[in-house]
């Protein structure tokens, strides 16, 4: 019996509501597959317990999670009680940098029943590798003088073992896709750190002559997301330049309600952790109708990464036939609720299995 | 007579192209208001002027534009020849700072005649406040150590009244449109200059009760700008994010070639510059396709500085109408050359004048 270990963090917001639907899909994964278990110890981390304890997770946070086979989170936020940068960078930004998890894989694909807001999202599927431990996210930094001459200064450090790592894991990754990398730069406009990617991209190609490559500024790459996904197959991009590329990943999906996300951990020290793309959407929690097919699609990502890759497969098959058949929350133009397209994966994946 | 002296900088690729196609344009606009004239004075500063002699315009290239009434500029940049970074730093960027052209105000909005690639485009009607002369365009950083250690570091440095004054120009302009400002920010991940962009938010917007508001990270802004663009009236932007929204706006108007820019010098001691969002274009520069409205609309912004807003609008009008008669380049459907579309709107303007 593989047993697994998972550290679970629903945190704020409609988090709270599609973590338990993802961990029962989960758990109808490990019973059809009959060697698999799923043993979740919760952990209550978010804005309320900051509130409570004036922190987002306890001081030694770190050591309880560390010994877990991965972290299973839902989303970290809500700006109505505690500064945004004050509680991701208290917990889920800290957890990225302090576990090493230095590459985000966020995919992106051409999906069955979703209704895209792109006149052509044919086929399109593509995958961003994220830098995830460095680049435009740094605490470096600081103010100088106050009032009328206040300034801010915002330092955005580039490391070449940082960059190459992210680079040669896209270089990877291609490999078993499609064969393309395209690398994205601003490398005219930002003057140090950009040409330096370009310089460490240029080195990291030559080693891998099989793969076709592109580098395109961040402007024109965005706006490619909208006028032609299909061309991409693995985009390596900069922390900053990888989140807002994933956002509009999901938008032109048909929500950013369904994309995942996996932050790895590499050198085996410490556990992954597996969350969407989506925030805490304080909006809409509470009303038990926040689309849950990112966090399932992310536990999708979470059995990949722990080699259970047919069983995966299946499991996006099943959302994807879901969605189709119509049973979809009003995000995405259905009526259905979070607890609903939960319990429909499950039986479909029974059905199919 | 009102007399404007107006160096002309046609650049790199299509630059050349269109320019002269925009100029025409305008001596048309000057012929049927009566009592206007341009005078062009042509530089030929560009990446083949940097190949012949090492820099990209002469050492007193700055002091011979001072005394214009504004810069009219193509595009720059031949990658293949001059990496990006010392063909923009040496002239676009270089004016943009030296003249303290602070803003840089680029509009975008549904457009008769256009294939969007958005299913539903219908009425949006936008425009992007740039921050223009500092944020994270900097040449502040630098590198340290070399091969697997080295690092690069880029500042990005925010000043109280860099952002104020951009944040300012926002507010105004909204007053004459439909009272509504997005701020474009990032605060949950950009540690030190986007909480501090905040904060200068919330104290610009404290002035302008009458002002509705928004603020969104700028991934969810982007993805936004892709499932909902009708919901913005002005976005004020740092200058990254505000180069990389405004290719976003090109594209949901059916393309890039389209979108013009004004980067304006508020406190009169320098001229303005006037040069469309989308670049040189080096793979189709030479076959006569390039698309010359981004050039000419950029010139109908320069017509709205020069206090000119009635011909202005009607040099819109007149493009609109060309657009819908499917006078268009191939980027955006049609099989028209360069030349042709900008005849045609001038016909369209002499018969509607
Ligand atoms: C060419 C480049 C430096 C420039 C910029 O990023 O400012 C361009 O993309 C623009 O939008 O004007
Ligand atoms: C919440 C925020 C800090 C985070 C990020 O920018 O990394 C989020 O947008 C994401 O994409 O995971």
């Amino acid at each position: 019996m593989k047993k697994l270990e998972i550290a679970v963090i629903p945190g704020d917001g409609i988090g709270k509501e599609v973590v338990p639907v993802a961990t029962k899909v989960l758990d109808t994964v490990a019973e059809i597959h009959g060697g698999l278990k799923f043993e979740y110890t919760e952990f209550p981390w978010s804005c309320d317990y900051y509130l409570e304890h004036g922190k987002m997770m306890p001081e030694d946070g770190l050591d309880i999670l560390k010994n877990f086979n991965a972290i299973f989170l839902g989303a970290i936020g809500n700006p109505q009680v505690v500064a945004d940068h004050v509680s991701l960078w208290g917990l889920l930004i800290k957890i990225r940098r302090e576990f090493e998890q230095s590459i985000n894989i966020r995919p992106a694909k051409f999906f069955k029943g979703l209704k895209s807001p792109l006149v052509n999202p044919n086929d399109f599927d593509l995958i961003v590798v994220r830098e995830n431990s460095e680049g435009e996210y740094s605490e470096v930094g600081g103010r100088i003088h106050r009032g009328e001459d206040e300034v801010a200064i915002q330092n955005a450090i580039f490391t070449k073992k940082g960059t190459e790592r992210a680079m040669r894991y896209a270089f990877e990754l291609a490999k078993q896709r499609r064969g393309h990398v395209t690398s994205a730069t601003k490398s005219n406009g930002i003057f140090h750190s950009m040409p330096f990617w370009d310089e460490v991209f240029n080195e990291v190609k030559a080693d891998y002559t099989d793969i076709q490559t592109a580098s395109y500024h961040i402007d024109a790459l965005a706006a490619f997301f909208v006028t032609r996904p299909q061309i991409f197959d693995v985009i390596v991009a900069s922390n900053l330049f990888g989140d807002i590329l994933t956002d509009i990943g999901g938008a032109i999906m048909g929500s950013i309600g369904i994309a995942p996300a996996a932050n790895i951990n590499l050198n085996g020290k410490y556990p992954s952790m597996f969350e969407p793309v989506h925030g805490s959407a304080p909006d809409i929690y509470g009303k038990g109708i926040a689309n849950p097919i990112g966090q399932v699609w992310t536990a999708k990502m979470m059995l990949d990464h722990f080699g259970e890759q047919e069983l995966g497969q299946k499991l996006l098959d099943a959302i994807e036939d879901v969605t189709n058949d119509g049973i979809k929350t009003p995000d995405i133009g259905g009526t259905s609720s979070t607890n609903e397209v939960g319990e429909a994966i499950c039986s479909r994946l029974k059905e199919v299995c």
